[in-house]
């Protein structure tokens, strides 16, 4: 069987190893191995977050993603290699014959799976303001602009609000919603959002409008699809999709942000895993609880959806005894059914919430009560034992 | 109902909260809140390795454990009052009429919970040698002499050897055993013994014997239970306990190290909550699968046990993109029974693996096949994706 894919971000890498394992001739043609997340988004962003990068460190720190980078690169290629995938380096178009076009070169398929990921959306602004790609800013520290705004606070605007200020650019935070992270649970997102604040970052929010000259767009992002595919739109030129990701062509799947449908990597990769598994009828018991994750300091982490009528628990993770460099702000919390007492979701906000909420995922997935989760032998002193603690809190 | 608890460390207190809870009145008596594991033991340990002390920043770092420890007392003594809990300051003794004694005073009990602890295997060695009691030792960094042997190469002897060494004292540490940390994979045990010695530690396996003047004893713990006790002996000396805990009375219960069955906070806890449901007749799904954590840099910790004829799989750490900090030795490895594909066993030696570890006990409680983790879908970049990144390399 042979298997074309298109891109190789998270999602496309990921379905064409996925799809080589399951012993498909796979191609892939892309022209920048491991898409927006390695280049430019998860990656950088999450390295100088974590190393806390100022004015002094920050050329250092590039140097180490730029290595992190091209060994990442080396690493995808050697993996692909030994997987016997085909790599063509270049800009796919597709038509309706069948036929994958690169230049020259046309790549015949059984199946493809299109994953060519998304752009960052840029509003048109009026020209009195300055648009600043901000990762391109941070490769030139040197021209760091002394103030700048950031309009959107999900999670990328965010995240440059703590690198600018880290690096000592006055941000302030334009955001249109009641309050930052309008699809996080409001409480944690306003603890969170004061704890920046506390740090010296400013926020605007209920506002569209820059607060200063240079301005930086986080306002979400734009699916990109390879050259030719309007065959695949519906007439509101839209690409619909099956449960399993397939278009409306039987042998052409798309995955990732390409779809419009999510724009987490993690995501791409749970999809790629889905697409194989359908093309190859392997029956798979695939997780859907997918969590999301802010890397800010501390983290922003959730998983699951409460119902109406859930009750809450929180619990302030400054308690914990061993917890001793957490942040004042720090909380779980968590939403139950009150009859079944199935946990329905649960948000941290916490140093450590991008390993904990791993731990949350596989509490949801196995349908826990709060009750079970409440005789979990965690280790003894972790940061882990607070699912106990708040399970605690509600004993019958 | 009456319900009588001795001893206050992390079972005598879960079991006192969870009687409350219950409806309980619960008298607790005990000389030190919060026993060995908060007043010298997990507590002090865990926080001195967290912060890496030196001989510059101990003083600080023992004042800052003075005031955790002062303020966790002041927590659990406010808890255990909110929860109407009497709290008796004293040393009990029990005999077979129901009835426990302190002092001049008389306790009457429906159910007794024994939750006294354990202390340290001293083991006796001729006069020649100096025999240190090391948390007494780390409250006096003037006198730390220049070097030490710890007998035995466990949990409690590692952390001791990575703290005094951080401390500048040359440290060799004596193990009876072929290799350190007889309860944990070989192979991790190796790895976390390798990059110890490459911090300077030095190991003498095969080795019942000091290896200088000074020793520090980590030979395990001696349970230890109230006077009057003999009692509930049986003929050989020993306390025999049903499944739940139950002593050879039936309304006498102990939990904890006391029972010589582990000496592990986190399972005295466990054993409370089991305890305690026991006593009230409550139908819990308790969760078994305890997990071990070692403190050391890197931490090494476990869940579950291999069977015979389980397949292996193994995944250097360091291979991920985000794990940046992570340690050279660092890996994980996992077991699963080849006809169901169930995981039987994870083990980790990383950084994280403390709160890590959590992940897989949910992993294991919910019977996940490796092809089902290989589907969960982890936020991404994080540590967390370790587990689809193995089950990969597990694929049929």
């Amino acid at each position: 069987m042979e298997i074309a894919v298109i891109g190789c971000g998270p999602g496309g890498y990921a379905a064409a190893i996925e799809a080589a394992l399951r012993g498909a001739e796979v191609t892939v043609i892309s022209n920048e191995l491991g898409g927006e997340c390695l280049n430019r988004g998860c990656i950088p962003t999450k390295l100088i977050l974590k190393k806390k990068a100022n004015r002094a460190t920050l050329e250092k720190i590039i140097e180490q993603f730029n290595d992190i980078t091209e060994q990442t690169k080396q690493g995808m290629y050697y993996n692909l290699k030994k997987h016997k995938v085909k790599l063509i380096n270049g800009i796919a178009s597709i038509d309706g014959t069948g036929t994958v076009f690169v230049d020259e070169q046309r790549i015949f398929y059984d199946y493809l799976i299109i994953a060519t990921g998304s752009k960052a959306n840029v509003v048109d602004l009026p020209p009195k303001y300055n648009v600043i790609d901000c990762f391109e800013l941070l490769k030139t520290p040197d021209k760091l602009p002394p103030e700048v705004c950031i309009l959107g606070a999900g999670a990328v605007g965010l995240e440059f609000a703590e690198i600018l200020n880290n690096l000592g650019v006055k941000v302030t935070v334009s955001e249109q919603a009641d309050e930052i992270i309008p699809s996080a649970d409001v409480e944690l997102a306003r603890r969170l959002r004061i704890t920046m604040q506390e740090c010296g970052i400013g926020f605007s929010l209920h506002n569209t409008v820059p607060t200063c000259k240079n301005v930086i767009c986080c306002c979400g992002r734009i699916p990109v699809l390879p050259f030719g595919a309007e065959f695949l739109y519906d007439n509101k030129k839209r690409l619909p999709l099956n449960e399993n990701f397939k278009t409306i062509i039987p042998n052409i799947y798309a995955i990732g942000d390409c779809t419009g449908k999510s724009f987490e990597a993690a995501f791409a990769v749970n999809q790629a895993q889905r697409v194989v598994d359908d093309i190859f009828s392997i029956e798979n018991n695939h997780s859907y609880e997918i969590a999301h994750c802010i890397y800010t300091s501390p983290n922003l982490a959730w998983v699951g959806t409460a119902g109406n009528s859930d009750l809450t628990v929180r619990y302030s993770l400054n308690e914990m005894l061993y917890n001793f460099d957490e942040a004042e702000s720090a909380m779980m919390k968590i939403t139950y059914d009150p009859a079944s007492r199935r946990i329905t979701s649960v948000h941290i906000l916490s140093k450590q919430a991008d390993t904990l909420i791993s731990t949350a995922q596989m509490i949801l997935r196995q349908n826990m009560t709060v009750d079970e989760m409440r005789t979990v032998c965690f280790p003894h002193p972790t940061v882990s034992e607070a699912f106990r603690e708040i399970a605690m809190r509600a004993v019958k």
